[in-house]
Parts: structure tokens; C-alpha cells; sequence
């Protein structure tokens, strides 16, 4: 079934937990217990975790300080070794943390030994993690910038491109393709304070929690805090070692994110339909059929959409692996790993897919303002000139309104080609003025409400978002 | 199947949209559209932004501050009915907004027509569901604190209280009661910070926003963004009505705090049965068997651990049905009301009855005690010893002490029970003062690391938890 | 938060189980415990366990014939005051099983306390569950064969109506609309077997398994099993009570249904956008808007399509209950009601929904057809043509289209309407007969494989549909 | 953030679509589109599904003689380099079919363009991921046998071991250990049913379905389903290429069949836990800890527990991506490959882990035995034999039994162990016969209701399980 090698039954007793251990692990044991084939990743933050660890023993006098300088030289060379593709892992060492001091001791002697004073794989691991989770958000905020940038850029260019507004997906009110766009830089910009503030709660650092209960070697959580980048130590060691919320918010985050994704992927997909037509990807972002020579898929944008299934799951499997599991750390929740790396991944994924469409992606200015023609777009300018004009309750208006699009649809035609006798018909004080209202340019530029879509605010809002977002 | 009434299949054509229409909608689509059976629990919320609507109507002067007068005391009324029981939803209004602008109708005549002036249902239903979380957080986070403050005493009460601490539901290390209670308010802690973050971020006013597009009435939206409590206007009118992060968020915050409460509900439940029994639930808080009359069942515990089921499924479907939907609104959004408001009953179920369990329980220090001989819980403290007092590499000290184990295991005995001339057998430089590191107290005693379990930082981190929380 | 009434603090002990217990549950404890809100639905499943049940006792001398008599007619008066709406559930009396037992001793007196000999009511719910799931999905069935009905009549109605068919959302190639509704009769043809499997599967019957370990009165179940229509009894009295996989099972048939209708929903949101307007939905099915008059929205396809994230919610939630749960039944079990409850009624509110809209829907064969001069549909029937005709190997057949399909697209016209010069300019072999392979008709015609989109195979299919599925 | 090359920028037009493309397709293009890295897994069914379609093209006179040996000797090449592990997948080539098809124009030349003569990736694809899916099914069900045949050993020689029956966790009545593992042979069971019901339902061939619509060549389909296995050919093509059904329904089976295992898993967590210490797992499936000597832990216990969220994940992951796609294939669907593989990779992990926890585990009798001690067991068979010696209504009996429980209770004594006096104090009719029904042996014994715990029922149990499971 899988491409894994199978793992040697002869495995020798673990080097790391082996000393009461009659038999070495059973091959089945080996595969489902063993990480390295995905927590490798985690390397860098391991070796930046043990040099902060390994310093502050040093500090606190609980290490030499040679020991500490071999330490120290041992894991560069190491973290070279990975950055060159030179370092072997060996899934018979169950996982990274084991992987690296495995190979310590081969450069540095007995002195690796003594790098695991006062700590505990639980909280090396929670540290590792949490690093991982940062250096990840960071990047992922890079690329959310990066999108509401190509986002804003796009609406400052439609800023008084007109195409209809969708409730239902039927036609509402005209719209400008610029506060469209702008709709999304909203969503993106909350996306990235989820993030950011994900970022704040995750930063605390569980080292020295040890592996549940604290130690009593004399440590400074402060120091090693302070190097790593953390705010301030975890307040408490049990929780430090139990807790995955930075992974439930992360992937909490992603999920939500990936849903925006999903909806502008739909539609890019809704608009390069031929029926709609008003926009058009660039053919280095859509693909062909095997069997139809004339396609023009747009796969990029229904992979965005689709991967949304994808990080939610990893949410669920998340939250369900955690549900009701015991203090403090249980096995179960090395299952953190594979679903926050295939998150981000995921997430690293379709933000620069979707940066490049939209950057790439062409408005079909015509094609947009024919659209407008269907679904008596300004029916509600109608109504609102009825209440404005005529000072009819909007009840009143809209059932007037109602009665006119009735009588326009009966004869094909769109509100403002309707005769002004006809208009009378249904509403006698209704006089010729009314063609104002009904007129597409008018109307979009007349909703000058905050927040609105008259270009005017349009542009306003274009400045505002660089300022908010791109500062 | 279902036990709501069957509608009527007569209805008349919709007042509120009707205009246009020739027909009444089918009994099945009057059956799957209708809202009002759950969204009338935003009744409260839909007065107030109406209220800040009319009176901001009137300060523009586009409403007469006559017929203003009339909807707030209408309004008001309307209010009151709702709290007395004595007014009547009616399915065939559809929805609870619905149902209210008909009976101010009844009550005030044609002026209620004029207060959708400048609104949309859009905007409105936003506007109520926003509210309505925001009250609703408001709720959670005193149910959060209460839960906290239950926590906190009796982590002071136990302080000095020694159990087991466990990994892998394995013995580990022992650990102070207290110690143990207060990982759970740092849980909680971050879950209330979520929480915040959430109302932060979801407190901006969608209204003005309109059906979609903002409106060309000379609307003031600072006016009702500040009437309601709201920090500032949603910044573009399509995503305040397509909007429904704030769901997510609340959701994605009750499920991880949902799955903090199994974890607690899972150890209560370990803690009750008869091979652990260590804690004790008041009868008040248990149920009995009606087929086994010796049972004192745990429910409340489990109701609270699979309860993060129903939350989490909340969750997922919400996320589902925003997957891939196109501007603005879609009527797939009338599926965030019952998630919200199922998940937001849970919370309020879950967290009270949690806080009865934890201020009623009863610890057994006995029993806890009991089992800490068990597991050879000092064995890490034995390790230590030799690092510390011979100075072994840390490796050396765990193959050291693995051994000693093994020996214990095989005689029977817990470590401070071995003769030292077992222990020499393994390690000649063993003396005895290692007997020290093998006493439960004062491995308990020793660990005062920063966040450690030792009563002494105990004692500390309950003062500095309430002056966090509960100040 | 909650509407529920706060239940009275005052209660006195459990009438069912308080034997044992010093003092009543606590309000919240009620609040939580308490499951007759929801679990009356399986009142009238109840009463039929329980009557099958007595009668078995009576038949083993278990119970007395005159005992017997008066719990089925006691019983039988309680079925029917349920019915009448007479019957006062109360939620002091926990659930339904109680509040049923309670009233049968009002009206009969002692020998209500006989009925729950060899019985529990751990193997009592499971019981009704069991049959009310049964139930259900017969009337499920029901509604998936209407549904069928009325796709198979549209698509016999529409057997040779060409409309463009899609893939990626991009026209592919010309399809019948008829073809295309088969493709949905398919599918709910697999759900209706897989609600069939489940029904057979979850036939079995858990009366006698009592609490958990069967018991010693000399019951027979097979005459339980027999009476209730079950399969057999359940071969294993743990598995029989502490089992959902039944649950389970429905959710994720409803699951994988809700997710097809939702495709379907998807289409007819599309159909009716203006943009293809390609199908209209009767005024009775859809709903107009507050503010623009002139709107014709298709809720319900929408709340079709958004309710499948509701039954998707509940399969996780039910999963997330059991996952992790030890033998035998634990009280987070009582969470499988709700979910089910609801995801039922979901159905059967989706599923007429549904159907009224396909059986409502008329379809405008003209504007299908205008839809198909976008896309250059035939152009793998020239493709094909090449292959056949110049036997060219398909790749480059597929390689010559491109470049014909290439210049229809610069020169603005469908394939059809290239000059012939202008074909042999790209293969020089290209002669007239070519323009039979690119006209629409031909080509629909022409896929005459075994399930192919010709209207001569689509009569064959519907009345093979109509066979396999209505018979 | 990932660990895969960057693809080229400069990658040329692909050659299977590129036709009519002015550009290859950007870097991000290629990254997100590329599926080979898993869709490789595909190759040896791709290949089969190759070889069935040219031989049936030969058969029908599509194909020459020539071109279709030449064909199936290149394809039996590039199978056997696969499988040494010769072959050189590409991802500039996309996915797996286009691997293949390319290497197979090496080695074949002209012929190979000819292979996808009436053939689409649609088709194709779909053929595939059923034949996969059907593989893995068979394996799947094998390693449930392995499974069952492991419980139902155990329970054989455990037929007459008694231990506490739990409900809520709490004591409930004695049971044999037998009887408790049999009841995962049931749920096991059904699993396997499950499965094989979905490999009927999923065993139609998609084959001839081409891109959506059938063809116009005059293939044979019955032959290409009959070459592979298949029941028939799927019945409309359109639902053939669009139809994921059979992902959704191995993943549901999957997901509850994990489900099952985490609970299993639980029980041997607890199970080995010190407080029960009624299980020992062999050392070869425990592991060790970093920082404590002398810990156990039963790792894959609790894997087999966290991996539940793993499959449930992507169960969830994979219905939302399907959720409101409209016809027929969307690239989406790619989207199904990794959850299956992944969910198929977890079960052959857990499936054999479990096996070998339960072939290699030793249950403590005795501990077993002592566990019975605490929490009353018999106190349903005093309740038993007031009904039948004395004729109590069950009700009265429960009551009578709660307050002797409750006078043990006091008096820190078993039920059998009170003095005759004690019990006449609470209902005098009681006489010394009742110590009979007070002895756990007799007890368990006793309760041979059929699928009852006695250890006769066992021994039946355990035969027929092995003629219904094993046969």
C-alpha cells in the first residue's frame, strides 16, 4: 500500500528511552511510532531551540562551558549539514530531536549527552513547534500582503469599472469592479489579525516545563525565552506541555482563510464562464483537456477553491484528536504535525496561485457593462426616487417599483427604455426626471454612502487600504 | 417527521417582497425559506439597530422626526411584547425582521413603511447577528471568569496536594493538584482571549451597507456605528453584507474551548472511577442507573465531553456552507443563525456545569497520595541525582536509573525501597543521600522551576492567575 | 441565552433511579441531563419496544397475563393521548422512557414497575433508536424515488434538448438535457442503496441486552426481535448497547446525499443567473428582496445547497462524540439524538424542496441552445474526425484542433464558419465532409456509446431508470 | 516552507494540451496543477486500464493489430520499470498519465498517440481511483480479518475471565473479558460489510465515458468493464466522470471503522494504566520516555486513538470539496487522491498496530478479578432475585437494592459480605438464599440470555464468530 520502506524487524533497543527495554520495538511499532519522515521539518527550530537551552545551562553553571562551545559548534555544523542536503536521517531514531543528538555525539562525544540536562522531548517539542508555527504565519502574512496589494492595485484601475452587483447570484445593483475587489483586501486584511494575533498568544516559550512537572535544576525560562524570541515563559509547565491551541488557532485561521480563497476562486471561475465572460485569465494560469483542443480551464482557481476542503479537514482532525485527551501529553498529539505542515504548505500554495491570477487577470470592461443590460439593475434607485421625490413610505415604493419592472420584463425591455405614459400608468406623479435615476453611471455614482461603491469612495477607499494594509 | 406545523399552503403573496410576484410560495418553500422559528432570537437585537436606524434617519432629516417618534415608541412596545410572551411570531412573515415591521404596521400605520429607508434585510440581519455574538461573548466570558475562579480555589486548597502527574496516562513525575488545575485556567485564559480578539474584530457596524452597494441617502454611518456600541462603519458595503467571519471566529472559539472542557470532563471522569478515586462529585451532580441501582454515574462529565462534538460539527458546517460562495449575499448565509445559536446554548450549558463540578468536587488526598506508589514517579529525580551529584551526562544517568528500575520492578518495590546495596550493584558511586531525591515531597518540593509544580510556585502562580483574570 | 425554562432547583430525587442519592440534582445538572425536550420523538418507537417487550415476559412466564393486559392497554392509551397532543412531557422526569413510565403508573399502577424487568434503558434506547432510524429511512427512500420520478419525467421531456455540457465550468462539449438530469438519478440511485444497506445492517435488535451483559431471567429474543421487525437479536449484548454505528451510517449516507443535492442546488442557482438564463423556477419557489423590487432569487436551491454543510456538521459531531469512547455506553452517547433528529428533517425538507423545483423547473430549450454557439464544442468532433477520417494518432489530431480552434477564436467565429481554405491551411488533407462532424445535432447524435449523451441512448436510459428505480 | 524543488519557470507548452497555449504555464501554475508526486500511486491501474482500452480498441477494428500489441508491450515495459523503480516520473509532465503515455512514445513511437483514441484523463482517471480504491478495499478487508481473528483467539481463551462490565466508566455488573472483546468482532464486522458494499456499489466501470459525453466511436464498453473487473459499465457517462461517491463512501467506512479502533485503543490505555494494570502490552509495542526511565507508554495505543481525527479529516476534507460542484468534472476533484491515499495508508498502519497489540497482550486475571471488588457488581442480581423470589415490581426492588447498596457503602463493605440482619433491616423477606445471587461467579454465569455474558455464551460466541467472520 505505501511507498515507505518497511522498517527493519532487528531494530536494536531504542538508544534514547532503551534502558529497561528487553526487545526492541516490533517493526509495525517502529513505522506508526516513528516521526522523522515529517518532523524533520522541524529541524532548524530544534537545533535553534538546543544552542538557547544549551547557552543558558552554561549560564546557570549546571553546564561547562566547553561543553557548552561544543555544544554550540556541534548543532552549527549540524544545521549546515541539513541546509546542504548532506545530513542522513534515520527513521530507525524514531525522530528529529533523536536524529540530531544522534548525531552530536558522533561529532562532539559524551558532551551531547549532557545537552538534554533540565529538558524533556514534551516541552523541546512543544518549543520546536511553536517556532515553526511563527516562522509560518510570518510567511503566510508576506503572501497575504502580497495579495491584497495585487487586490488594491486592480481596484484602483476598476475603481469606475461598472458590472453588476450579485445577491442570490442574480443581478442587484450596478457595482464598480474596484469596491468589489476591495471586498476581498477586508477579508484578507481580518485574516491577517487572526493570524497576528495568533502570533501573540502562541509566543510563550515552554522550555523548562521539562517533560510536565518543571525541574529542579536552578534554569532561567527568562533567558532561554528571551533568545528565542518569546514573549515570556508558558505559566505553567503542565499546560505548557499539554497545550496544541497555537496549532487549533493556526489551523482555525488557515481554515477561514481558505474559504475567502474559495469564494474569489469561484468567481474566477463564475467570470471566465463564456456566459459571463468579463474576465480573462492569462494562459499561464489555466490549462487544456486531453481530449478537447479549444479548453481553456481555469484549474488554478478551482484548485484554490477545492483546497479549502483540505485545510478544513486538517482542522477537524485536529480538534478531534485533542477531544477529550487526558494531562498532559499523549502520543496523540505528535498527529499535530502532518496537518499543520500540509496546512501551510496548502496556505503557501494558493496565496501566490491566487496573487498571480488576480495580478494576471484581464477585466472585460465591455463585456462587464453589457452584463448590466439583465436583471433591471437600478429598480431600487427607482424606489428610492419614489421615496425621495414623492415621499412614498419605501413599502410603498418598492411595490410601485415592483409593478414597473413587472410591465418592463412583459415587454422585454430595461427600465430606463420603458415610455414615460407607461411609467404613469402604474404611478401618475412620476415624471421625466425619473430617467436620472434609472441611468447605470448615475446610480453607481450617486451610492456615495461610507463604504459605498460611487468611485469616488472607490478611490478613497484604494488609499485607505494601502495605508491600513500595505504601510 | 418533523414536528413543526405544517404551513399553510394558501399563503398569499409575501407582503414585504410581493410586488412582482403572481403567486404565494409553495408550502415547501414557505417550509425550508421561514427563519422566524430561530431567528427570533434576534428580536431584541433587530429593535435596537432599528431604533439607531430611525434616529439616525431622523438627525439627516430624512425622516420626520414626527414619524421617528412613532417607530421608537412602536418599537419600544414591540420590545415589550416580545419580553412578556405576548407577541406572536408568525411563520408566514417569514422572518423575525419581518414580523416585527408588520406589527409596528399594526401599531404606528404607514410611517412604519419609511423606516427601510437606506436598509436592507442585508444590512440589518448583519447588523442583528453581530450584536447578538457580540452579547453572547459578553455571556461566555463570565461564565469563563466563573470557571477560573472555581479552578483557582481549589488549586489553592491543593497546593500541597501530591498526584500522580501523567503522560501517556502513564505515571511521570508527581505533581501538585493545584499545579494540575491551574493548566486548565491557563487554557481558559487564552480561550477568553480568543474571545476578545473575536468581539474586537467582528465590533464594526455593517449598517449603511445596504442590500450590497451603500445607498444614495445622505445616510450617517458613524451615527449608527456609535449608537450601537459598534468601534467604526464595516470599510465596504459588499463584505459588511457577505461577511460572516464573526461566525467562524465564535465558533471556531467555542470548538477549541469546547475541546479544552473534554479534556477536563475526561479526567473527571477518570478521577471518579473506583480504581482511581480521587475525586468525588456531589450526587447533585451525578445520576444513577435504572436498571443498576449501585450506580453513581458521572453525566454531567461526559455530556461535557461529547458536547465538544456538537461544537466542533457547528464549526464544520459553517465553514461548509460559506465553501465557495460568490458576492454578496447568498441565502446559504440564513444557515449561520442555528450554529451560532446552538453553539452559544452549549457554551452556557457546558461551562456552568463544568464550574459545579470543579467548586463541588472533592478531593481525596489520601487516595491521591495512594496512587503515587505507583510508577516509580521519582525515577526522573533519581536521574537528576546523578547528573547533579556525579555528574553523569544526562544519557548515562537515564540508562543508570532504567536499570535501577528494572531491578525495583522485579523486586517489587518502589526506588526509596530498594537497600543501597541494590542500588550499588548498578552504580558503585550511589550513596546515601540519593534516598533524598527518592522522597516524593521533596521531588515535589524541588521543582520550583518558573512554572514549576513545586507549592511554593503553586502558591504564587494562584495569586498571580487571579490578579490576570479575575482582577 | 437559551428559551428552555430554567428548571426548578427544588426537584426532589430521581423517582427511576434515587434510591441511593441524598438530595435531587442540581438545576444545571437537570438542565444538562435532561433529554425528554428532544428524545420525545421516540415516543411512539418506545412504546412499541416496550409493548413487544411485555409481551415476550408474559409469553416466558416472566410476567403475569393479567400484568401483561394491563401495560399493552395502558401503553396503548399512552400512544394515543401522545398523538392527540394530550400528554404532558415533563422535564423533571429526564427523558422519555421515564415520563412514559411514569404516566403508565398513574394509570395502571404497580405492574408499570414489571415492565423493566430484564430490561434496561440502555438496550431500550437502542432499541428506538434503531427504529426510529429504520423508519426514517424508509420515508427517506420515499422522497429519493419522488425525486427520481421527476428527474427522469424532465429528462424524458428533454431527451434530444442540446445545451452546452461542462467541465471545469468551461463548455466541453454538447450534451442532452436529458443526459445530464440521468446523471442525478444515478447518484441518488447509489444513495438509495447505501440508506438500504444501512437499514440492513442496523436491523438487529438490542432488547435483552439489558444494561450491558444480557441477563438471567429466561427471555427469548429472538420473539423480541421478531415482534419489532428486526432481523435478528444483536449477537452481542456489550456491542448491542454501546454501538452507534447505525448513527454513524445514516449521517454519512445523509452526508454524501446532501452533498449531491447541493451540486444540483449549484445548477439551478447558475441555470437561472441571467447570464445563462437557461432555466426559470416558478414564482412559488422563489423569493424577492426587501429592497430591490425587481429581484427573483432561487432560496431555495440556495438553502439546498448551503444545508448540506448542516449534515456534513452533524456527521462530524457524531463522530467526534464516539471517537475515543471506552465499552460500554457512556452518556455522550445521549449527543446522537439531536444530530440525527435534525439531519432527518433536513432531508425530508431538502429532498421535497427538491423535487418541487425539478418538477416546477421549465427549461428554455432556445436560450440551451444559443448557450452552445459559445466554446467551440465540436471541436473533439473534428478531433475525432481526423482521427477516423486521416487516421491521424490522437495526439496529433488533437494538436491540428488546437491550432483550427486557434483561429476561429482570432477570427471571431465558431468552428463551423471557417472558410474551407482556411481549414486546409492548417492540414491540407481537411475536405468538406468535416462540416458534418461540426454541426451540434450530428455530434449529440453521433455519441452513441453504451451511457453516452445521444438522445436515442438517453430514451433507452430513461427507461431503463424507470425500470431499475420505479418499478 | 515545503521541501519540494521549485518547479522551472521556463517549462515549455505541455504537450498534451498545448495546442493552442501562447505560454507554458507559469511556475505557481505548475506547482499547484502538478498531481504526479501523488498520483503515481496510480500507475500499475493506469496501466491496466491502458491495456483493457487498446485491446477492446483492436477488438473493435478502431485500433490495428499492430499498434495495439506494440501498445500493450510498451505498457508491460513501463509497468516493469515502475516496479523495479527504473522509471522517471516528471512533474513537468503533470500527473501519471502523461508519464506513462510520454515514456511510452519513447519506446513506441506514433503508436502511442493512438492509445487515447476514444479516451479522456476524465475517464480515465475515474477508472483508476476505482481500481485503486477496490485494491485497497481487499487489503483493508484483510487486514479486518486479522483483526477479528486476533479478538476472537483472545476471547476464547479469556471465555470465562471476569472483569468489571463498565457503563459511564463506572462498575456496572461482571462480565468475561471474552465477552468484552467479542463485541469489537461485531463492530468489526460491520466494517467490513460496509466495505464490501461500497466495492459492489463502486465496481462499474467509467470507461468509454470519454471527456463527459460518450463517443462517437464504436467502442465496447462491456468488454473493457469485463477486462477489468468490473460489474458493468457505469450507466451515464456524465455521472461517471463526475461521480466521487465511492471516495466519500470508503472514506465514511474508513472514518467509522477508526472510530471503532479509537475506542479500542482508549480501553488499552486505560487498561495499562497502573490504577487498572489488568493489560500488559509487550515491551515491543510500548516505548520509553527521553527524561523518565521508567515509563511504558503505550504509543501505539494512542496513535491508533489520535489517527481516528486523522481519517475523520479527511472524510470532512473531501465533502466539502464536492459540496455544490456543478456538472461534471471540476479539477477540484484532484483533490481526492491525497485524502484516500492518506486514509488508506492509516488504516493498513492501525489495522495491523492493533493486531498486534491484541495477539501480544497479556491480561492479569487476577488484577482483573480484584478490580471486581470495588462498586457493588452484583447489585442488579440482588434486584433480579427480589423481583423473582419475592415478586417485587422491579421499580421496588431497585429502590430496596439502592438502600443496602447504600448501608455497604457505609459500612466500606462488599454486598456479600453484609450480615444477614443488615439486609432483613432494609426488607425482611430477605433470607440467606440471597448470597447465591450476591457471587460474581454465579452472576456472570447466569446471565445466558442469548449474546449474554455467561461464559457458555462465550464458547458459542466465539464459534460462531469464527464461522461467520473467518470462514
Amino acid at each position: 500500500m505505501s511507498d515507505k520502506p518497511k522498517s527493519s524487524g532487528a531494530a536494536a533497543a531504542n538508544p534514547l528511552w532503551g534502558g529497561r527495554f528487553a526487545e526492541g520495538p516490533a517493526a509495525i511499532m517502529e513505522k506508526i511510532n516513528a516521526s522523522v519522515d515529517f518532523d524533520r521539518r522541524l529541524a532548524q527550530q530544534d537545533i535553534r531551540g538546543s544552542k538557547a537551552h544549551a547557552a543558558m545551562l552554561v549560564a546557570q553553571g549546571i553546564l561547562t562551558a566547553d561543553d557548552g562551545t561544543a555544544i554550540a559548534e556541534g548543532l552549527d555544523q549540524i544545521a549546515a549539514e541539513i541546509t546542504s542536503g548532506a545530513f542522513h536521517f534515520d527513521t530507525a531514531l524514531e525522530d528529529v530531536h533523536m536524529n540530531i543528538e544522534s548525531r552530536l555525539k558522533e561529532l562532539i562525544g559524551e558532551a551531547a549527552g549532557r545537552l538534554h540536562t533540565a529538558r524533556s522531548r514534551n516541552d523541546q517539542v512543544a518549543t520546536d513547534m511553536r517556532l515553526w508555527v511563527r516562522d509560518t504565519i510570518d510567511a503566510v502574512d508576506d503572501e497575504l500582503k502580497t495579495l491584497q496589494a495585487a487586490l488594491i492595485d486592480q481596484a484602483e484601475r476598476h475603481a469606475a469599472t461598472i458590472l453588476p452587483g450579485f445577491t442570490h447570484l442574480q443581478p442587484a445593483q450596478p457595482v464598480t469592479f474596484g469596491h468589489h475587489l476591495l471586498a476581498y483586501v477586508e477579508m484578507l486584511g481580518r485574516d491577517r489579525g487572526r493570524f497576528a494575533d495568533a502570533r501573540r498568544r502562541l509566543n510563550e516559550s515552554p522550555l523548562g516545563a521539562a517533560a510536565l512537572a518543571g525541574t529542579s535544576f536552578p534554569i532561567d525560562r527568562q533567558a532561554t525565552a528571551a533568545a528565542l524570541g518569546f514573549d515570556r515563559p508558558a505559566a505553567n509547565s503542565m499546560d505548557a506541555v499539554a497545550d496544541r491551541d497555537f496549532c487549533l488557532e493556526f489551523l482555525s485561521s488557515a481554515a477561514i482563510l481558505a474559504v475567502h480563497l474559495s469564494r474569489l476562486a469561484e468567481e474566477l471561475v463564475l467570470w471566465t464562464n463564456p456566459a459571463f465572460a468579463i474576465v480573462e485569465l492569462p494562459d499561464s494560469l489555466t490549462t487544456g483537456s486531453s481530449i478537447m483542443p479549444q479548453k481553456r480551464n481555469p484549474d488554478a482557481a478551482e484548485l484554490v477553491r477545492g483546497k479549502a476542503g483540505r485545510v478544513i479537514g486538517h482542522m477537524v482532525a485536529m480538534l478531534t484528536v485533542l477531544k477529550g485527551l487526558p494531562m498532559t501529553y499523549g502520543k496523540d498529539m505528535q498527529e499535530d504535525k502532518e496537518p499543520i505542515f500540509d496546512a501551510a504548505d496548502t496556505l503557501m500554495l494558493v496565496l501566490p496561485a491566487t496573487s498571480a491570477m488576480i495580478a494576471g487577470m484581464t477585466a472585460d470592461e465591455a463585456a462587464m457593462r453589457a452584463l448590466t443590460r439583465h436583471g433591471f439593475l437600478t429598480a431600487t434607485d427607482l424606489a428610492d426616487w419614489l421615496v425621495r421625490e414623492l415621499d412614498l413610505p419605501f413599502r410603498d415604493a418598492h411595490r410601485v417599483t415592483g409593478a414597473i419592472v413587472k410591465l418592463a420584463e412583459a415587454k422585454g425591455v430595461d427600465l430606463k427604455d420603458l415610455e414615460l405614459g407607461d411609467l404613469k400608468a402604474v404611478e401618475p406623479r412620476l415624471d421625466d426626471r425619473v430617467y436620472d435615476a434609472l441611468d447605470i453611471e448615475r446610480a453607481v455614482a450617486g451610492r456615495i454612502s461610507e463604504g459605498g461603491t460611487a468611485p469616488t469612495r472607490v478611490i478613497e477607499a484604494v488609499k485607505a487600504a494601502r495605508a491600513r494594509f500595505l504601510g
